[in-house]
């Protein structure tokens, strides 16, 4: 039996993170069900983004463009940066609209057991930007995991001589969320930070 | 804002069966971070199967071939026709590398809500193999669904006439399971103990 392209397609595919082997083969079935509406656009749109998106040198987005149409955007306000551990936060917080400023994608969080210190991200990036005239305030949005939070410290001392305020996003009750359902760490976080109304 | 291809790769990334947009966004930027590993080998294999697999004219399998690499075995026995639904379970018994005759892969199960009726399923050419002189057995291996039934029984009816013992796999597959999920022992023990209907 040779199903070597159909096996070698599987093989592929399963290596994707949330598709398995089982997964990927009925995938493959699928793909090869709508080979015009799916499987050709999607082969040529692979090797085409792989070909054309490349890392923006000043904010280490995702884009077609260097820089990216963010930080080439004039309209966007230079005096935030907004602090992300990886592209796919930056995409989440774009998806919310409610923020006008520039980003700056870290490419992960320090990690002691991973072996991932300030030089493995792009630190040093920040720093210089950070010190630029015209920015104003650094909003540290990393994850609110220990890493997140670690990487969060550690970014306030390196800025801290800096003309910036360093914020960080707020911690609370999500919203649409039931109070039963939360962890005792963001009630407490929500609890203490509560505000007038 | 022009993430034109990024956003088209994870538009249609999401069709799969098994992603959605969320992990078709967490595929993407893996991909990304894999572009010559992953992303490009991806879209090649892609558009290399669509273009080289095919639907075999005899048994319905997919592969490079037509005839597939079953049907223009040889070594395989022409005298048992395990008939299954989909090319997924015909996988699913290949791999438990206990049958060595031909297959028929119906294309679905017959289903009066979807309209599926005995036309829209390969049974015509199931009958004709089936009338072939060197044909002895043929093993009807659809799923133990309500549906899969109800096209075994149709099967048995239609095969009646034909001078060949029809058998269905033995029940040891768990009632209301698809094959394509079965573990490979238990389809092994399955086919091991068929009995005539």
């Amino acid at each position: 039996m040779s199903l070597t392209d159909i096996e070698r397609l599987i093989q592929l595919l399963a290596k994707l993170p949330g598709l398995g082997p089982r997964s990927a083969r009925r995938a493959v079935l699928h793909l090869l069900k709508k080979r015009e509406s799916l499987m050709l656009p999607l082969g040529a749109a692979l090797t085409e983004a792989a070909g054309s998106v490349k890392r923006c040198s000043t904010c280490g987005n995702l884009d077609t463009t260097d820089p990216c149409a963010i930080c080439s955007d004039a309209r966007r306000d230079p005096s935030i940066i907004c602090v992300v551990e990886e592209v796919d936060d930056l995409w989440a917080l774009e998806r919310t609209a409610s923020f006008r400023g520039r980003y700056h994608v870290l490419g992960g969080t320090l990690s002691a057991l991973d072996g991932i210190g300030p030089e493995q991200l792009d630190v040093g990036g920040l720093i210089a930007r950070a010190a630029a005239p015209e920015v104003k305030e650094v909003i540290l949005a990393t994850g609110a995991t220990v890493e997140g939070q670690t990487t969060a410290h550690y970014l306030t001392d390196r800025l801290a001589g800096l003309d910036v305020s360093v914020t960080r996003l707020a911690h609370g009750v999500p919203v649409g969320g039931e109070l039963d359902y939360l962890d005792d760490g963001t009630l407490t976080a929500a609890l203490k930070a509560r505000r007038p109304i």
